[in-house]
């Protein structure tokens, strides 16, 4: 087999089993996941986990990887628009809410990392997540300070806040039917809140009159 | 022995055991806590934590509504002051964040029973914590809708949005010295964090103009 040839084949299975594993996350309720179950999924030989990723936790964080890749592009080119930066914050505010909806399991994934995984996978996501988010906080703010629409808050500060609120209806999310009614979140109450929760920081950042 | 002396050892015995649970708690930075260490701790015979609290995880949702107790009488009590619905909201927003400071372990508990916990565990932290918390804020938030101070908001929502808020600072703990700078979180950072947030949600949830 020639390399190149060999390198595609390794990128697939590692593809494929990433794909397996997002799927199985997403029909589960926690992040228990068997590798057995990984590699039965993937049609991947389970050895292949351990070549690519070393051991469960390598493969989660991958996981946690090929997501923040994707959102942090997005974010990046956010900041990047010709827009005021409101509405930068409102369309960011909108877009975490979706990103954590999108993939349900996104949420279970860092909280189960930051609390069960080692300090490595900790500092990861704070790699992956929290200081691209803060360098983008950053720039909103200094821009809706200029703009006269934001006061001048500590964008690390401002992270906890907003993502705190964004991911708190999906980490307590099993009280949603006790406390909003129905069989859990759904894409009314999922935009209620995005909307809810975008008013209030835009008008609660407002310079004080 | 007498009957009461008998009760009053026994209730001697849970309490000290949930002493030394907390103390143990408040110096881990985990929730994985071994029985025998609480016991030792305790200078209880292990076999009554048995006897109390059935396992660990009734020992630890123990812990919890003790906790929620304290904490949910005075918010009761703020409740029914005779003051406008912002300052009983300002002042809620520090009271849930000097609780998650003053017991460290306090916000991992939670985040442990909901995560790891059986669904009664779960749905215990439903009625301790979340119950309350919504049954205050319906009241709030009602209160302030007829002095002007406030929209008329989902309080389930607003929930979320707050707890999530006060929350995220002490669950992504880990991340401090990193984002703010420092040792990790301490006096002066917790003041000016509720601080913000407290601004954020009072300006935030003002009526439109």
């Amino acid at each position: 087999m020639a390399l190149n040839e060999l390198r595609r084949e390794r990128g697939q299975s590692a593809t494929a089993l990433l794909n397996a594993t997002a799927e199985i996350l997403s029909e589960a309720t926690n992040i228990e996941i068997s590798l057995s179950e990984v590699a039965k999924r993937s049609g991947v030989n389970s050895a292949m986990i351990k070549y690519h990723f070393g051991n469960k936790e390598g493969l989660l964080v991958a996981l946690l990887e090929r997501e923040a890749d994707r959102e942090m592009v997005q974010l990046e080119h956010l900041v990047g628009m010709d827009w005021k930066a409101d509405r930068k914050l409102k369309t960011h505010i909108f877009g975490i809410i979706n990103a954590y909806y999108r993939s349900p399991y996104l949420n279970r994934l860092i909280h189960f990392l930051v609390s069960s995984g080692s300090p490595a996978a900790s500092q990861r996501v704070t790699e992956l997540f929290i200081q691209p988010i803060i360098k983008a906080y950053t720039k909103i703010v200094a821009q809706g300070v200029e703009e006269g629409k934001f006061r001048n808050v500590d964008p690390g500060m401002l992270y906890y806040a907003i993502i705190g609120a964004a991911d708190h209806i999906y980490f307590a999310g099993y009280s949603i039917p006790t406390i909003l009614g129905g069989d859990g979140l759904n894409d009314e109450i999922k935009n209620k809140y995005a909307e809810m929760i975008a008013e209030i920081f835009l008008m609660g950042l407002k310079p004080k009159s």
